[in-house]
């Protein structure tokens, strides 16, 4: 049982953790902090957090808890800030969506990463933010990907790995460059491609109407270009040279087909699709199982 | 009152005509045909149709509203099968994705575009194909565009109008290369690149583990990679110009991303994001209104 879960940022990612702790019974009082004070006083007024902090000193006194759960590119000051209060006895982890990024940091503020951090990765999300999208039950059935480092605590990863499961998700642990590199291929790229196609075809739609004749499939493949433009923002300066080079590898990708209509090679153009289309298929039997 | 409507090609758009238009009472009887016997009989064993046709000289006989609904790549010749049986007296109309290509196959057939054969194309469908996926409200609110000649009978467009505004569609007209324009940024466009990510990913997945960590909106993303192969090679071949043009645009925009990237121009990259985010949410105000 946690005695006091600090939770360090309580948007959609803090707010469903706070609420899921709390339906499942593993602490018994739950403080917050945002720097967004009108989220932080609403999640009080909504009985997600029992405290609202009013400095990171005050929000970890006495926490044996502690999940950092702000867009990526706060962690680092956080860490900062949390350098002269840090405590042996506290667990704490994050849910920064990348991790070489965040350890880099920690390195830099403590000399090496404290045994007791566990870098942590839950892969869940929505396209809304704020305490009042958060629910109990994100992260049930969702992977959450840890990536400890030599000298992180046995302790520290076990009781990191428990608290996610008890949460309903399914725990990995990964090495941190791997978690990059695999992030950036399912997760960066398609939100900044779906950004990029959305910023192009929002000029066009200036110049004569375009969006009024998209349909359902256009909704859903650009339903990830409403994320939080802070969040990508900061997973796009966190992960850059990643996301770059499959930039350049998805543009080599494009120009294969730019070949094939030029060629008017159809057949092979059919092949491509039906290929994609499996791999898909391969996508969705793992994602529904 | 159609007294005979006749559906060439009796899948997902198709047969959903057929539903929609049994369901309104639009018609005394529907005779049917596809190229995939299996599906047809299907089609007729559900009573989707009351006929399942031979031959295209059968499937007409006597009909006096014919709606080709099959992959753009098969109109061409079927509008050939059907030049010795074409009747006056009969309205066609077909749901191609592109019409510059359906109009220019029957040019080529006719001489000219007949009078009484409207190009027409319901914003509408679905990952899913055949009889069993079709359903009655398909074209429930969603748009229909037709894209008439200066020689098309007025006769004939406003009764394939009235139709489709009978199954519920929103009717609007177009000049041809206005919709291919439109249709290959809203539609092409995305189902190229769709497919192209997921036939990139694909290969990375199968020499290490990536769609294991690739999360919902990963899924929502690519499921227009799930389409039919054979309806996307012909609309590739029927817009390749179109479709290619807006590749290249597609890669200059991703060349801007990469420069923001590799500038470090972050709050540039910030702005890039909330101007599609807010394109979108554009997009959204008219597809929910």
């Amino acid at each position: 049982m946690i005695e006091r879960l600090c939770v360090i940022g309580v948007g959609l990612m803090g707010a469903s953790i706070a609420k899921a702790a709390r339906a499942m019974g593993l602490c018994r009082q739950i403080i917050g902090l945002d720097e967004d004070r009108e989220n932080l006083l609403k999640a009080k007024a909504l009985g997600v957090i029992d405290g609202a902090a009013e400095t990171i000193q005050e929000a970890v006194k006495g926490a044996d808890f502690v999940v950092i759960a702000t867009p990526v590119g706060s962690i680092r000051p956080i860490l900062a800030a949390l350098r002269p209060v840090w405590s042996q006895d506290a667990i704490y982890t994050d849910v920064g969506s990348t991790k070489a990024y965040v350890v880099e940091a920690a390195k830099a503020i403590f000399g090496r990463i404290p045994p007791n951090l566990v870098p942590g990765h839950p892969i869940a999300g929505a396209e809304k933010s704020g305490v009042e999208a958060a629910c109990a039950d994100l992260y049930q059935g969702r992977r959450v990907i840890l990536t400890p480092l030599p000298n992180t605590s046995k302790r520290a990863l076990q009781k990191v790995g428990s608290f996610w499961r008890s949460l309903g998700a399914q725990v990995s642990e990964m090495e941190v460059d791997h978690h990059d590199h695999v992030l950036a291929a399912t997760s960066h790229l398609p939100h900044v491609i779906a950004y990029a196609l959305v910023h192009m075809l929002g000029r066009k739609d200036e110049k004569q109407e375009i969006f009024k004749y998209a349909a359902g499939g256009f909704k859903d493949f650009t339903r990830i270009a409403s994320s939080d433009p802070t969040m990508w923002r900061d997973i796009c300066r966190a992960n850059r040279a990643e996301i770059s080079a499959l930039l350049e590898q998805f543009k080599k990708e494009l120009d294969t087909v730019i070949a094939l209509l030029q060629e008017e090679a159809f057949e092979e153009l059919y092949d491509f699709f039906c290929g994609a289309k499996s791999a898909r298929q391969r996508f969705l039997d793992q994602f529904e199982r």
